[in-house]
């Protein structure tokens, strides 16, 4: 099974051209999900899955016709994957062990189309938990005179070998020159209320308002903090009687979900980026 | 804006066969879903939304050359329709009035795309309600004795004057006949448990046994009661502080807003059937 | 059945003494809920329902004994209410109809322990909707130049006639001299996303942010715009097809049916403010 | 801290009584929840969480106060737990491992107030998960010829050992002798459709008739297979999409998370039972 995702300035005759040229080498069309911001000059977008025998050893000779019959002629940014790859990814992790545990274990029963390659911590505190999962795991200290000296570890074992970087609660800033020089996505999670309460203490701060829903986002990071494209949310209630111990640990598994899900749309290649939001498909 | 959907065993080349004839109509795409039980041996169903300049004269056109050129070829079944026309509905409905008030009062918001023409009920109570929102009320008594003459009377108003019949809590049984006869969807709702409890007295039964949720199932209506291809479920969350009366007014709401959604669904030609199941684009 | 609700500083014995009162005084307890910030000097609050036979008549008597045995011993602040009794409540409203019409509604079907005897509009819009209920409606239209004189109208009509005032998307603001004159309780409804948006048009600007969830908060109103205690939230999720619209029409979905819970707890002497928080029994 | 968790027949006098007892022997209440079936000849409810200094020393004299002065008078039946010790359990386990390790780790991450003690399988499969944990596993095979005897075994370990068995998705039915024998509660999780699907294959069949919710069950095991009180329920959402594999991952999400809520209640003492209902506070 392969995977094609396409984005171009929307106009009549894409999905003909899409569709045609598939039927035309043999690939069989079995899920397709294509959405337009505005059928007058809008983005257009489509995620098709397609069957085609053989397809490993076709797809160079595929890429290559369909960017000279199709992808070129109409302004495309395409990108063929194959559906039965899983991502390879590293996860950046701190203290909070929630998140990267649900990650890795979901990954051993199969249930995210991921090879978690590497975890980097900032602490010592999670190796065994990782190496217990047959992962290696790297701690790299980061203290504020030695930032930098720390982005540039971290950017040579990330650059070049993974698909995706995902921060399960790594609480440090990433610099844009850290994002540019890992050059793949970067998925964060990060807690989210109604209202939001920005800065430290945020489930001490809900709780003296009363909130009775706290939440997760999970964004692709950028090098403005808990601002890029939402991928995910989710809530969970409370009520007057949970304590800010009890938020934080209710919001933990809120988190873990979250993350997961979108984890996953990724690695099924469902997200399309649209500028500051995201298409899921 | 039009509206296409086709359903057809499962082959290569259908989209690109459908896509390219909108494309050579001068019909744009502007939303598309598509689903296969099985692309070896299955189903293929498709729900496209077109937008075609003066589409209204150019319908009987369209869809003759649609069915020589696509539609017979490939052995579909296919219905055009068109986007901004709702469909004309009548409403049938014993005493409880929740889903049949919430029905008309949606409709006239512009929430549903739907013109309510007529309420039919087997009880005088809820007359005045109905005819205050400008719709006529018509009371068919129905008694053991005389059921098939009532059925007779409800089939006299409804056969070839609705595209769709709901059933908003109306507590008759339907014969395979009036199905028939009638000869367009009817949309039931009932309450579902977890586990379920048929028979009389249901809100109590699940008290007794303490369940923790209660729901609603929307369904297309077949000769076996209750038990058609399922459109939409929900559920509400109750306690044992719950009397069977507040069950009963939980489920209330939850039937009103899944009955809600199974109807606009259906307006939007959004949901077709696949033997006992439905497909929901 | 008769309520009492209980605020005061926690100490030892506080239950033993109202249960005592109680019981001595021929009251049955059938619902009693208790919460303390904290056991160690933080505050108590406690709401008990309960039977005592002949309540109407003996309710003078039991309010002045409790007063002298218990509430000033123990420096409470206390309120018996009869459980049978509706609230009176007076309605504020602007143009936008659901919140209005879902209260009016519910409380005719006898859904809400809630009396309307006034809907106040600074818009003509809604007069036909609202005496089609059988509730007065007054115009007050509101202009920047006399804006004051509006409030001293409105004060007149509410000031000593309700127990309850309900913005239903009143899009005025009101001056703590407004809220200082009606006295009584005063409900808003807004809408909330994760992250929020403040200002003009959020549902434009949550779409662009591509937000999954968008929410609505009930919350007693405060001279700070719409930053009460909260009262109850709820969120219902949206994707990237919905537009602005369709997410205004999902949130004034969420909207009613969190007014209508907050307002029937509020009816219920379920919520004690605590400060920017509430307790919500 | 203490918890003191009372049944009886109502009657007025119960919470005074019970309040002025804790009062005179120096507990302060942080926490009461009650409950009555019906106050005219129904069953009374409460369950209390009450602070003492020194309460671990006193408790066998509270204990025996108790009784004469408040238990045996009123016909209750009465338990005092302390709030800080966890419940010892032993899990059963046939092949599934998602309740399993759930239980597990949020155990080891102080989520549950449980002390796993002994995981018991009719399959070896899951022995190193197990142990990876410092649980003790033992393998006890279940044969048609030789049932009796594996149930004899899993007594022997079993009884007087642990205040909890949670079968964790162990697929054999438990004799009413074994319950007998083992004389502590049983809690059970199993999958719950609307409508239900009893028998095998149920994610498939739940499939072909296009069920919108899965669920799952959490209740007290009884001699009647899958019928005890119900404790916790809970359903996910899926669509025409979801292969029947993925209906079974879905429903093992909501199993694991509804087991873990239902373990965890039982261990804070919240759940009594009342006949075929639990009363979950």
């Amino acid at each position: 099974m392969g995977r094609l995702v396409v984005s171009c300035a929307d106009r009549p005759g894409i999905v003909a051209a899409v569709s045609r040229f598939l039927y035309e080498h043999g690939a069989n069309i079995v899920e397709s999900d294509q959405y337009s911001t505005d059928p007058e000059g809008g983005t257009f977008f489509l995620r098709t899955v397609f069957h085609r025998a053989g397809l490993a050893a076709l797809r160079p000779d595929l890429e290559r016709r369909f960017a000279a019959e199709v992808g070129r002629p109409l302004q495309m940014q395409w990108k063929f994957t194959a559906a039965g790859v899983p991502k390879r990814a590293a996860i950046m992790v701190s203290r909070y062990d929630h998140c990267l545990l649900d990650l890795l274990w979901r990954a051993r029963r199969d249930e995210l189309d991921l090879e978690v390659g590497l975890v980097i911590s900032n602490h010592p505190d999670l190796a065994d938990d990782v190496r217990s999962f047959g992962v290696p795991f790297v701690h790299i200290p980061v203290t504020a005179d030695a930032k930098a000296e720390a982005e540039r570890r971290q950017i040579e074992l990330l650059a070049g070998n993974f698909d995706l970087v995902i921060l399960a609660r790594y609480m440090q800033i990433l610099s844009a020159h850290f994002l540019a020089a890992v050059a793949v996505p970067v998925i964060n999670i990060h807690h989210s209320f109604l209202p939001s309460f920005a800065g430290a203490g945020p489930h001490a701060r809900a709780r003296d308002r009363g909130v009775k829903l706290i939440g997760a986002t999970a964004h692709y990071a950028t090098e403005h903090l808990d601002e890029g494209p939402i991928i995910e949310q989710d809530v969970v209630r409370v009520t007057h009687r949970d304590s800010a111990d009890e938020l934080e640990r209710r919001g933990a598994d809120v988190e873990r979900t979250v993350l997961a899900r979108a984890v996953q749309w990724h690695c099924e290649d469902r997200i399309v980026r649209d500028g500051e939001r995201t298409v899921v498909f």
